[in-house]
């Protein structure tokens, strides 16, 4: 990998989210696939949300090869989850009918290039005799499954024009293709200083900068998919939000504050540079219902048919000190490929172990939830 | 991965070859990627025939998007090779065509689900820019070319009806989807004592064994591809052949002979049970072009356009210590999942430590050949 914490020409440091930014690879206890269960939560409550848009798409236009994409796929369980759930859901819809015979699948993981498809693929054996399972038998026999991985970037084109029938994507539309360049001066100085993402103290350049970012990224996004997906296909679309219009909802910047206080904590252990820290952003953020919705409107290509935000308790078991170490093992699984790149990898479990802590305090005080906001979008 | 020497139902040795056969992962030493330059070789002499077929179909039929898919890709720098000859190819036609516009390419890459895609995806970004510059710039720009990884068998189906206009297939044809299981008699004994592939001492029933998989295999294979290749599309195939219509031709069955010897000298060094060693087989078969032929007209649905043998000395520098060491290495980077599996993984330095040593002496003595079988392929 090429060394990317570089000056580049307008002199702001810059990371290159596209080949440093991925879910922690393979099965090990640190990776995301063992520590993935609250994306798994999030999915859940959008699952029948997803079968069902999913399924009005194949009855409305029942094709001969129905291709649905998931962006952001990463390489967990999770991975194959709801192409599953929706492959089972269409074939059940055959099955019913005798005068239809199922429609061959295409089913598109998509996820960053440094993402680790081997492990996807590896369960691939197993998960094609589930999917067909689950989609039952009908007088057609079973329906074809064609699974393949498209590496890429989703803030760019990713298939061919009118390719894709139904498109779904989880947990990923709030990272962000890069640190957003407004928190940096024209000097190329920090104006975040001490916090990694918005925070109360940070100056009002901040979520300006992130806005901006989001406004860009997901104007970018829109377009591709607009190319991509068929008139009257859709996409459901599931990320982190805020159910404020203000910047500040702290069910969205409480766990990137515990993560700077963890930092502090090593700079006072003589373990960071201050200047590190201070360098050191998130290429993350979580939209408001209206900020999505204007840009929806903006691009023009697709009709909004559903927003909603939903409320996601991180504390699944009740036991605090589990739950602490599931979210701070999470946030790990997420973080460790940038925190790494930025800090050095000898930091990494030491910011981990006081981040656990924190966590764990914090949930025995009171109940931690997120906050996701769930979109179902038509291709006009 | 699943333990899979196992008696299965018929009391025979079973080895599953799509979970275990692999070309070695990763950039080093020993990996696929730092030593397939002799199939490089192969696929050079074949480029041409390749990039012609492929700009006739795209010529024929102009279709917006069109699909090329490349079976058994691998993981090296030779996986990408290919298909940016053929779409460099046909960018530079539509380049010369002002009146239009250039497809957009669907490249589609497959190999068995535990070849290493990371390794192609990592080196996916500049693939694409090469890929772009390659095609170069016409009036209406430079091409879209949107690639994926599509993990599977291709003795089976591996991408919907009618979605490929062109295929290719490099030194991947001659494995066979597992060891024939005509190699073991009723009691599971084994019938090719001491030699891992047909041999001049074998007896009659492994040559037959051999064929009969190569022609169900084979069979498998084009009528797999009849359904998914559009009418009018085509597929060059190369894999290593004879040029005798009888079972030994010296040049495909020698580096196996050196194989089995170099086992037979770590079985009197007690490092290996003879007991092993007779069970060993490799799941390969080079055809005479007749067996070529006659399968393609048994299965009806492809029109044999071209086939031809090419010889490829594998003396590439001329100094036979250094050829041999790279004739080693290369089998070692294409053997080393299986016997490692077999034999366990302690014997292989060793084994090939003997192996690098009867190469480079036969390479002192002779010139070193292989053969190769080039087919075309039309769709009817």
């Amino acid at each position: 990998m090429a060394s990317s914490l570089l000056h580049c020409s307008d002199k702001l440091p810059f990371m290159d989210v596209e080949t440093i930014l991925h879910m922690k690879e393979g099965l090990g206890e640190t990776s995301y696939a063992q520590n993935s269960s609250l994306q798994k939560r999030g999915m859940d409550t959008l699952k029948s949300l997803i079968t069902n848009a999913a399924t009005d798409v194949y009855i409305s236009q029942t094709p001969e090869r129905f291709t649905v994409a998931d962006l952001g796929c990463s390489s967990g369980p999770n991975a194959l989850c709801l192409v599953e759930a929706i492959v089972g859901s269409i074939g059940r819809v055959c099955g019913r009918r005798s005068s239809q015979p199922p429609p061959e699948f295409s089913v598109l993981l998509n996820d960053l290039p440094t993402n680790d498809f081997n492990t996807i693929f590896f369960s691939l054996p197993e998960f094609t005799d589930r999917l067909k399972a689950a989609a039952g038998t009908g007088e057609w026999g079973r329906p074809m499954v064609f699974l393949s991985g498209v590496p890429g970037s989703f803030y760019g084109r990713l298939f061919p024009r009118r390719s894709v029938h139904f498109i779904c994507s989880c947990s990923s539309l709030h990272w962000l293709s890069q640190v957003p360049p407004g928190l940096f001066d024209e000097a190329g100085g920090p104006v975040n200083k001490g916090k990694m993402y918005i925070s109360s103290t940070s100056p009002p350049a901040v979520p300006l900068a992130y806005l901006r970012q989001f406004q860009r990224d997901f104007g970018l996004f829109l377009k591709s998919r607009a190319a991509e997906v068929v008139p009257g296909g859709r996409m459901v679309l599931a990320m982190l939000g805020r159910q404020t219009e203000g910047y500040i909802d702290r069910r969205t910047t409480f766990l990137w504050e515990l993560l700077s206080e963890s930092l502090a904590a090593l700079v006072s252990q003589g373990l960071v540079e201050q200047e590190k820290v201070d360098a050191y952003n998130v290429p993350f953020y979580a939209p408001s219902i209206g900020e999505v919705e204007e840009e929806v409107r903006r691009e023009g290509s697709f009709r909004l048919d559903y927003v909603q935000t939903y409320e996601i308790s991180l504390s699944s078991s009740g036991d605090a000190k589990e739950d602490g170490r599931t979210v701070s093992m999470a946030i790990r699984a997420i973080q460790e490929s940038m925190l790494s790149h930025h800090f050095g990898p000898d930091v990494v479990d030491a910011l981990f172990h006081r981040y656990t802590e924190l966590v764990t305090e914090s949930m025995e005080r009171e109940e931690v939830k997120s906050v996701q906001i769930g979109v179902v979008l038509t291709r006009l």
